[in-house]
């Protein structure tokens, strides 16, 4: 039997997995993110072996390696440093990978990658037109058009959470105001979340947890993500006219939440023959979603 | 050698031509757009006809008839009914011309034609991710992306003159308000252009015209325009990181005086990385633009 290696590297913890080519997964290893340029190399290695050692095989027998990397990605697989991936810069990933093994390396962006795991594992099966938003510290999208990852000319496609709605809104992370991320990201609900509570404890997940126990606050903060949420995907489907949106990550658990308002926004900007064809879904693979980006990063272009 | 038909539909002109694999045209035929849909059959069969007599060919010889198409055409390639074309209801385009000529049929909006004729023989070539915008009575963008055109699931992707960019702004033809088309489009400027010189004869070719001549309320009311556009394009820069934007139809004319405000809103709005790396350009085809928009339909998928 044929398997794969994945990496997903993310700004808090790394992890490897050995999966087979239906994306079970065999084995993991875990390793806090490397703080310098210097530790990368030896984590990372380190980590290959140990999921490949707990599966009982050896890396280099490997189908291919595949890394989820939590930053941006040049259109040539390149990742790029990240302010999330401290002392990146340098660091030649695929070449690390690639001469250590000696097997293939596919890199993409972990939204491009769980885009991908979706599509073939999750809650994208059977469309061909997808678009899976991703709502955590960020926002960002990875679009998967007639049945293949689409990432523009330098990787940065999907990059929606910049989009600006509300040039008089607060300050995003990239800088500009009014940013989607800015207005419904889990950093954003969070923010939200201190100042109606008064509380600088408050994060997205505190948000989300209060809203299950029928918080009105909390319900009400929700309702204004979702709003913003509805008036980003009211201009993706616009766009590309999609079969499905996927959303992700903290929007998993506080779906029930924003939906409703997001269909008002989205009945309120999008064509309705758009809209009412469109299905928008929670993502399909919870706790295995980043294992899986990983596995489907080094099955892209042979599974 | 081979030869293409190509049929170009619009709301007040329908015309046929003759061409090359390389995309000379060899011969063409005009009429008025039918208003019924018992004139549809006739007015366009005899339209290939004529355009194929005055190449000497029989259209039963043809490579394949392609169509462009002033409306909305399915992702299967079916043209719907739009308000532009009377009659259209119930008309069977595709089988009308196959079973006629006997040839392959392809049918394509026509701002997807138009991409296609611009990636192959106009300012598109050498990318391969292009954002083909339309700028005329309305505004509507054909996606080239990694070399092929995207539709989406009902042949709707693209509608971008349909983004709502400012919720209290102008009543657009769609029934929303503050669309980009509503702020951005000839139509837009040739509204502004009443309003502004109190003269309801005003048309947008007129503004550019006045601009040409160094008219301050004309360069005004294209410099507003410019900047809806720009803030228009930064999303779909964030969205597609495209190669290169082409701007078509009354965009070309009006170009000089649109791009420098649209830089500014580009700018304000989408990354730096993005924005700088992409080419704004205006269409390359001139008065050829479609009748190649219309043979490079009948080509698509062959050439």
């Amino acid at each position: 039997m044929s398997f794969y290696i994945g990496l997903d590297i993310g700004g808090t913890k790394c992890a490897a997995v050995i999966g087979s080519l239906d994306g079970q997964v065999l084995s993991r290893a875990f390793a806090s993110t490397p703080q310098s340029s210097s530790g990368w190399n030896t984590v990372l290695i380190d980590l290959v072996r140990r999921a490949a050692g707990a599966a009982g095989i050896r890396p280099e027998f490997a189908g291919a390696i595949g890394v989820s990397y939590g930053g941006p990605v040049s259109a040539a697989g390149v990742p790029l440093p990240s302010p999330n991936l401290r002392g990146w810069d340098g660091f030649d990933l695929h070449a690390s990978l690639a001469q250590t093994f000696n097997v293939p390396v596919r890199i993409l962006n972990d939204a491009n990658a769980t885009a991908l795991a979706e599509y073939w594992w999750g809650a994208g099966q059977g469309c061909h037109n997808l678009v899976f938003l991703t709502v955590g510290t960020g926002i960002g999208a990875g679009l998967l058009l007639d049945g293949k990852l689409y990432v523009g000319r330098d990787g940065l496609a999907g990059e929606i959470g910049h989009i600006v709605l509300e040039p008089a809104g607060p300050q995003c992370a990239c800088g500009k105001r009014g940013c989607l991320q800015a207005l419904a990201s889990g950093y954003a609900v969070g923010q939200a979340g201190k100042a109606r509570y008064g509380d600088e404890s408050i994060t997205g997940v505190d948000v989300v947890q209060r809203a299950r126990l029928g918080d009105s606050i909390a319900l009400s903060i929700l309702r204004d993500a979702g709003r913003w949420m509805g008036t980003g995907i009211a201009i993706v489907l616009q766009m590309l006219n999609p079969d499905r949106i996927i959303l992700g990550t903290l929007a998993v658990e506080a779906f029930e939440f924003i939906v409703p308002a997001m269909r008002e926004t989205i009945a309120a900007n999008a064509w309705p023959e758009i809209a009412e064809g469109v299905q928008i879904v929670p993502a399909g693979l919870g706790h295995e979603s980043q294992d899986r980006a990983a596995l489907a990063a080094a099955m892209y272009g042979i599974r």
